[in-house]
C-alpha cells in the first residue's frame, strides 16, 4: 500500500514516542527518516525502525539520552550524545552550528557518543533551507579495511556537501567512501546472486564475487577511497574523541557505536549578497547540464537532482510499503505495547494518526 | 644526474628570480616545486618550469602581481592573486587563514584569478608543521567533463587534507578526483601505448583505450567522483569569484585560467592540548598499521606515508634530473638571458649557487 508525507511523519513520530523518545526527538527523527523514504534512499527510512528499537532493548541506544554540548569556543563546539540517536545529535549540533555560522562567518561542530546519523542528504536540504555552505561527514561501523589490509576497521564513512542555489535545486553530495553498502551484498546474498569482484575482499583480504564471503567492503577508487575514508574518520572522531577503527561497536554485535561526526556551516551572505551567490550557483548548474551528451543519455544530473525529483514525484503519489515491512512495524509496534487488535497496517497508521 | 635539495631550491630560486619573480616569490615558489620532486611528485617540480615561463611570455601568468586581500571578515578572507602563480597566492592566503584560526579556532580563505598552485600536498605538510588540521581544494584546466557529458567542464580537481600527528608522519592527503592526470595519457600517446578504458572519453563521450582520442578525464568512482569534483569547483569558485567550467583557461592555447581554491585551517589544540590530539592520531595510524595484510602486501600505508618515506629517501641521495631536463632547463635559461656560456646543467647550477 501506499503512505503519503503525513502519513509517515505521524507514524514514525508516533512509533518512537512509544518506544520512549522525547516527543520533539521523535519528531526529528521522523523528519530524517520520512526525508529517506520520500527521496528514494528506502534503506534509512522506515526499514532502520526495527533496528532503532532493537538498539534500545540491547541497551546501546539512549532514547532519552543527557545530551550535552561539552565545548563551545568561538565557532567550534563539540557535543556528546550520551549514547542516544546521531540524528538527534546531528541536529542539535546544527542548531548550535548555525548560530556560530551566522555570527563568526563559519561554525563547526563535531561529536562523540552518537548512534547513526540517518539520512546524511537530509543536513545537505537542511542547510540549503538555511542558506547555509554544509560539509559533513561521519564514521560508521567497520565494514571495510584499510587499503592492503584485512581487518574491519573503517566505516562506509560519508561525505556530504551542499551548496544553496536560487531557480536551481540546491546541489546536494551524499556519498559514501565505498563502493557499496554491506545491505547491498547481503541483499544480493539472500538471492543467491553472485557480487561484481569490485564490492568486497573476503576474510582474507582478496576480491571475492560470493556474497556469502563478502568481509570488508572495498573503498572507492582505490587508495583515494581509503584516503577519503580516513580523513573521515580523523575528522569526525579525533576532535571529539568518538570511537574509530576496531574500537567502534557493530550493529550485528548490538554494540554500542560512539561514533563520531564533523559538520561545517559556512555562511556564503557573508561574501555577496545571497542573489548574487545564488545566480553564480545557478549559472554553474545550466553550464554543466547544457553540455554535449554522451550517447545513449538523456541528461546530464547535478548531485542530489534525482532525489530532488523523487521527493517531488512521491510528495504525489507517497510512497510504497511492502507487505513485509508492514507486518515487520506492526509487528514491531506490538512488542512496545500497542493492543493487538491494532492488526494490520492500516489500523497502525489509524492509531498513530489520532 | 642528481642534485640536492639545497640545490634545487636555488636553481628553482634563481631561474624563477630571472623570470623577473620577486625574490620572496620565487623563494616560496621554489619551496613547493622542490617539495614536489623530492616526494616523488615530478609532475609538479621541475618539470613545470618551462611551463611557467611560457605562461609569463605568453601574458598570462603575471610575474609581478598585486596580491591583494579584498574581503577580510572574522574568520573568512577572500583574495585576488591578480593572474600571478597560485603557489604564492595559496601561501599568502594560508599565512592570513592560519592567523585567523589561531584567533577563532577556524580561518577559511578562497582565492581567484590564481594560476596552478602547484603540488597539492606541500600545504598539507605545511599546516601539519603550524599543528593545523587542513583541507584544500582548488579548480583546475577543465579536462573532465560532467558524468554523462562530453564538453570538458570540470578539472582534475584536487582535494588536501591533512592532519598533525605526533611520533607517526603526519596524514597528508592529496587526490584528485579523476583516475589519471592528462599528462599520463599523453605519456602513453608517446609511446604509442593503449590506456585502460577508465582512464578518459573520446570527444563523443565514450570510453577509449586510443590515447590519441583521449579528451575527456573520468572522474574516480563514476558519479561519486564527479560529485566531489562538482563540489570542488563550488567552494574553489563561487565565494570568490574565479572562473569555472568553460570560462576557465586552457594551458595548451595559453590562456588565463583563472582558478581558484579553498582553504580551511582548522585548530585542534582549541579542542584538547594538543598532545593529547597527537596521541589518538599516532594510536589510529598504529592501529591501522596493524591489520592482518592482504595476500601479497607488506605493509599499510597511511596517506601521505608513501611521500614522506621518498622524501627521506631522497634528501639521502638527492633526485635524479634526466638528460632531457638538463637541456630544457639550460636552454629555457638561456631565452631568459643567463650567458651562453653557461652550457651544461652544471654550469646552471654553479651560476645560480653564487
Amino acid at each position: 500500500m501506499k503512505i503519503t508525507h503525513a502519513q509517515e511523519r505521524k507514524l514514525v513520530t508516533g512509533i518512537l514516542t512509544t518506544a520512549k523518545f522525547p516527543a520533539e526527538d521523535a519528531d526529528t527523527i521522523s523528519k530524517v527518516i520520512t526525508h529517506s523514504d520520500f527521496t528514494g534512499v528506502y534503506s534509512h527510512g522506515l526499514s532502520r525502525l526495527t533496528r532503532y528499537i532493537r538498539q534500545i532493548e540491547a541497551g546501546v541506544l539512549n532514547p532519552q539520552p543527557d545530551f550535552k554540548t561539552v565545548l563551545d569556543d568561538d565557532t567550534l563546539l563539540v557535543v556528546d550524545g550520551d549514547n542516544g540517536s546521531g540524528i538527534v545529535s546531528v541536529n542539535k549540533a546544527y542548531d548550535q552550528a548555525l548560530e556560530k555560522a551566522k555570527k563568526f562567518g563559519v561554525g563547526i561542530a563535531t561529536g562523540r557518543h552518537n548512534a547513526n546519523i540517518g539520512c546524511g542528504s537530509y543536513y545537505g536540504w537542511r542547510a540549503a533551507e538555511d542558506e547555509m555552505i554544509c560539509v559533513l561527514c561521519c564514521n560508521t561501523y567497520a565494514f571495510s579495511a584499510p587499503y592492503g589490509g584485512a581487518d574491519r576497521m573503517i566505516g562506509t564513512n560519508p561525505i556530504i556537501v551542499s551548496i544553496p542555489t536560487g531557480e536551481e535545486y540546491p546541489m546536494v553530495l551524499d556519498i559514501s567512501t565505498t563502493n557499496v553498502a554491506m545491505g547491498k551484498i547481503q541483499a544480493f546474498e539472500r538471492e543467491g546472486k553472485p557480487i561484481p569482484e569490485t564490492w568486497a575482499n573476503d576474510y582474507d583480504g582478496k576480491p571475492t564475487t560470493d556474497a556469502s564471503k563478502a568481509y570488508a567492503l572495498t573503498p572507492i577508487a582505490f587508495h583515494k577511497g581509503y584516503g577519503l575514508a580516513v580523513m573521515v574518520d580523523a575528522l569526525s572522531t579525533m576532535l571529539s574523541g568518538a570511537a574509530y577503527g576496531s574500537d567502534i561497536g557493530l550493529f550485528s554485535k548490538l554494540e554500542m557505536e560512539n561514533t563520531g561526526f564533523f559538520l561545517m556551516l559556512l555562511d556564503p551572505s557573508r561574501f555577496m549578497p545571497i542573489e548574487e551567490f545564488h545566480k553564480t550557483a545557478d549559472r554553474y548548474i545550466r553550464m554543466m547540464k547544457s553540455s554535449r551528451k554522451a550517447d545513449g543519455v538523456e541528461e546530464i544530473f547535478m548531485p542530489g537532482e534525482i532525489e530532488r525529483r523523487t521527493f517531488k514525484k512521491f510528495m504525489e503519489t507517497g510512497i510504497e510499503v511492502s507487505e513485509k515491512l508492514q507486518q515487520e512495524l506492526t509487528d514491531l509496534c506490538h512488542g512496545l505495547g500497542v493492543p493487538e487488535d491494532v492488526d494490520t497496517f492500516e489500523k497502525l497508521l489509524q492509531y498513530y494518526e489520532a
